[in-house]
């Protein structure tokens, strides 16, 4: 039987595709992931990808419908419909992936070049003798900048303690881990240099592990984080913490113990204890920042809302309760402002946004959404309170993105398309689908741009005293109207910082030539979706970049670059940041945002197109 | 009744003097305490005294004895022969002193330069408001820098935790306290800036409380270290370390927990608050200088005994686990060897020895005994196991000073004249009395210069078979043979300490110019008594300076002036270190350095006079 060699890019999957194979049938068998609605039909557009290279059976009606001729002469096709005819090498976009292929593809490395604020030096000493009686801790430091031109001058006391013990029993031969001019670990040559990136989200911990020596990520892991027991959101736990100051203590010590276990773990997967990571870098929002290192959090919640600390800081591990080196250090990047903290940094410095030519809008969408515009090298910033809703939260059958989840929904006709995480039977809705629903709703005219479900659509109940559309009978899982008002906030919330910055900088949405979505969520909800509701501006497809994690990409890169990390402060210092609710215009942009479809606000009025 | 004003010097003790009183009565009645063997016969000599200014009565016959024409001129008189016909002032030179009164002249000022490492500033910060929303810590470090041009950079981590809660409660006007780039403490202004000095000795813990502002000593108290309950000295204090290692723990903690009781004492005198201590200087013997930190000790005391650290240490006073200002900072001074520590270094920068012209010797006498020879600015160092005989260990009634000790004696004929402490009844006798003593018992030909107790004299009995010098009958207070050997050894070790460093610097006794003695013991010997039995090199008297506690006052000077530090760490540098076992012709010089006697070692040889 005929069989052609296919390469998924940029998973990097190859395997045999047999010649009347559809590409979608021989993704599912090689284990990747393409999102699909329709029961390979052609009709729900989900899955396209693009051939880079090689020949393929020609064009159905499905496709020519759903291409133009550019994007089909660009080898842009839908899998399902599509057999190869040759070799092939197929390029997966993002919005293409299911949820659980698109976790896979948040590890990809980030390629910058190792400049770690740790470096590693095989040093040999002299043996002290009644003719040579130099001090142990003065011997290591001549020995090391002798023998390696440096500059060393201190050695951290926890190191001082067993210096001497050591250097003896390694027979005056080892290896010194340096940061700027202090030993911070001694070890046996040869030894490996981790680092520990960490992006502390108040919702999960994503945890890198890297070698600092060449860059590469040795493993990743993500957990949840603890502090949940103590509330969802930030402002319950912050709450919390005024009503009883020794809970900012517990949240410390939550945190400090989840990152302690997420490092062993991490160790464990490639065999190498945590003394061996001699730095660590941690990116997290302002909240969690000052969670963290035990900052007072009173005044984020206050007007006019400001942080304890904005600087980058640079704290032994040890003195936060990390069992990492004993000399070692934690650099935390810095905050921009009370709601913009140092994981947007982060995002900014892993997209490059501000070094974009033109117009760039980059946005990390969660409870919280951050958003800043690049314009010509300026950045200006807001926050918006987005709510949980998007995350699943507040939404009658909403959960998080796990097995059984709602991710893609489309309604064709009276019929509801759905694809659920893991294929497994439908158990609720998580963002994604959340997002879908609403905007597949208003598509087919069962809500209006008031958001009001209508009457008459058979789908359409009502149920303790509210309405509701069924998406599924069995179990039920329906998205009621209060549903839709919390979604209709979320979106009117981040659409409103956008339409600020826009105006901030006097911009209109059209000048706008990139849009990076970053985060979980961010990475998983289809950009058409947040199109059709208005929550995302009405721009061609290829102006969105989906980044996934760019956060933790931005941890990672200032862990293995004290270049990135100088670009992180400068980003930081750069941006100008806006109060949302003190700009001009606050409220009307904000009831604007908040009805659905395409608009764009023009001399203050608006347009509507579906 | 014709009285005149009298001013005794350096202690400042001013008052009327009646026109036959003599001016030891007078002194004695101001509480100025001079000593006095004889009964103010005018034999023992002790109460040398010299008149600055002003008249006196004829010497008398003693005097014209005992004094030169010379000295005479030069306004030197006993002072139970003289009482004064004019106003007067007099200068009482350190080896007239009693204990008592020397203890308190320790206590007079270094004149330095306040050039201190920490710094305090008054700062007000704008009112953080929504169009201006600056962290608190960066709006505390922008202020700062642009009120008072400084280049700050950071906060200390325990600062940030409590910053901004402060700032709010204090109307956002402060008091910082800034050492190198750092804000270290914050308080309302105007607050006090406290130093604290301490000399960490085996034996006794010296504190020094210090206004950082003007240098001006506020507060002294010294306390015993209670690491004695370890062991008297420091070699029983390291075995038991090696053989039980949590013991450097307990040891570590004693000594904290004594500076910290020590300091809210000190505290409390001044009525501050141990918080405002930003600063403390903390000088040691090696060993005392590692116990403190919690570095290993066991290379101390294995050949070649070299230092965990040598270099000057900044490290923080709650990593320590001192309780002062949260963010303060104890630096102690660089030590030079295992056995010649940051004392000895403190010493060395309070007498301006390394600055002196031609050759100076400094000691500081005690259990180890560090010498330092200085010729045309090269510092040479030795340390002696000179052993516990000096402090009254190992000697039958030996004692420490106090209340009813011996300090000083004198055979004179048959009879015994001795001065206790306090003029107390005598229960024993401290190093001095010690040390005259051995020197009266040779002189007056009691024991030989072997050091062996004749036969012959009536108050040499034997007792448990051996020989003993009777000193007071009731309570029995002896010498014995083995007493004698003890002190022997100890004279010994020191002397061969001065010898080996005149050797290796080749020079001659008679080319000394200067013998600085410091330390507490050396402060209270009777210097022709160390003559006389060859402990000391055979000098002029006017060669020798007794100092006191020369460390504590160093470390006083190193906490006041960052250009005292830095000379220390270049004395440090600038010392090389003897190991005292390794010299040439070490054996010979101490076997001949054990005997009795004033003598000059030339060509190899031994000369000895009485």
């Amino acid at each position: 039987m005929t069989e052609y060699a296919v390469n998924f890019e940029p998973l990097g999957r190859r395997g045999k595709c047999q010649k009347d194979e559809s590409l979608l049938a021989c993704a599912r068998r090689l284990g990747v992931g393409i999102a699909s609605l329709c029961g390979s039909q052609g009709t729900c557009q989900c899955c396209k990808v693009q051939i880079v290279s090689g020949t393929a059976s020609e064009p159905t009606s499905c496709e020519l419908d759903g291409f133009s001729f550019q994007e089909l002469k660009a080898g842009w096709r839908l899998a399902c419909q599509t057999h190869p005819t040759s070799d092939c090498k197929i390029s997966l976009p993002a919005e293409s992936m299911t949820t659980t292929q698109r976790i896979q593809v948040e590890g990809l490395e980030v390629t910058v070049v190792p400049e770690p604020p740790v470096r590693t030096y095989c040093v040999k000493l002299a043996t002290p003798s009644l003719s040579d009686l130099q001090a142990d801790a003065d011997r290591l430091l001549e020995a090391l900048n002798q023998q390696h031109q440096l500059d060393c001058h201190r050695v951290d006391l926890e190191l001082l303690r067993n210096l001497s013990t050591q250097l003896r029993s390694w027979n005056w031969e080892c290896q010194a881990s340096v940061r700027d001019d202090e030993v911070i670990a001694l070890g046996l040559w040869p030894s490996q240099q981790l680092g520990l990136a960490i992006d502390l989200g108040t919702t999960k911990i994503a945890g890198y592990l890297v070698d600092l020596k060449n860059g590469q990520t040795l493993a990743v892991k993500g957990v949840m984080n603890p502090q949940i027991s103590h509330g969802e959101d930030i402002i319950s736990r912050i709450a919390g913490v005024i009503n009883s100051p020794e809970q900012a203590w517990q949240l410390q010590k939550l945190t400090v113990e989840a990152i302690n276990k997420l490092a062993v773990d991490l160790c464990a997967e490639v065999g190498a204890s945590t003394e061996e990571i001699v730095e660590v870098v941690v990116v997290g929002n302002t909240a969690m920042h000052h969670l963290f290192l035990g900052l007072p959090v009173s005044q984020l919640v206050h007007s006019p809302f400001v942080p304890a600390v904005r600087q980058a800081l640079d704290i032994k591990g040890r003195d936060l309760g990390l069992y990492i080196a004993p000399g070692a250090y934690v650099h935390l990047l810095p905050n921009i402002a009370g709601f913009v903290g140092a994981d947007h940094v982060a995002m900014l410095l892993a997209t490059e946004a501000p070094q974009a030519e033109g117009v760039t809008v980059a946005l990390d969408i969660g409870t919280n959404t951050e958003v800043s515009l690049v314009k010509n090298g300026r950045i200006t910033a807001v926050s918006c309170a987005s709510g949980p809703a998007f995350e699943g939260g507040h939404i009658k059958h909403g959960m998080r993105a796990a097995s059984g989840a709602i991710e893609r929904l489309r309604i064709e006709s009276d019929a509801i398309q759905y694809q659920t995480i893991d294929d497994a039977p439908p158990i609720g809705i998580c963002g994604s689908g959340i997002l879908d629903a609403i905007a597949q709703l208003y598509l087919a005219d069962i809500i209006d741009e008031s958001g009001r479900l209508k009457d008459g659509h058979h789908r359409v109940h009502s149920h303790d005293n509210q309405r509701q559309f069924v998406l599924v009978d069995e179990p039920a899982i329906v998205i009621t109207q209060q549903d839709l008002r919390e979604l209709q906030l979320a979106k009117a919330a981040i659409r409103t910082g956008i339409q600020v910055l826009l105006e901030a900088n006097n911009c209109s949405e059209s000048e706008i030539n990139q849009m990076i979505i970053a985060g979980a969520f961010g990475s998983y909800i289809s950009v058409p979706s947040a199109i059709a509701i208005g929550m995302l501006p009405s721009l061609p497809l290829e102006c969105f970049r989906q980044v996934g994690n760019a956060a933790g990409m931005g941890a990672k890169m200032a862990l293995i670059s004290l270049s990135k990390r100088a670009e992180a402060q400068s980003i930081a210092s750069q941006v100008h940041y806006i109060e949302l609710a003190n700009a001009p215009n606050f409220s009307q942009t904000f009831i604007q945002a908040s009805y659905l479809g395409r608009y764009r606000l023009e001399n203050g009025g608006r347009r509507k197109t579906k």
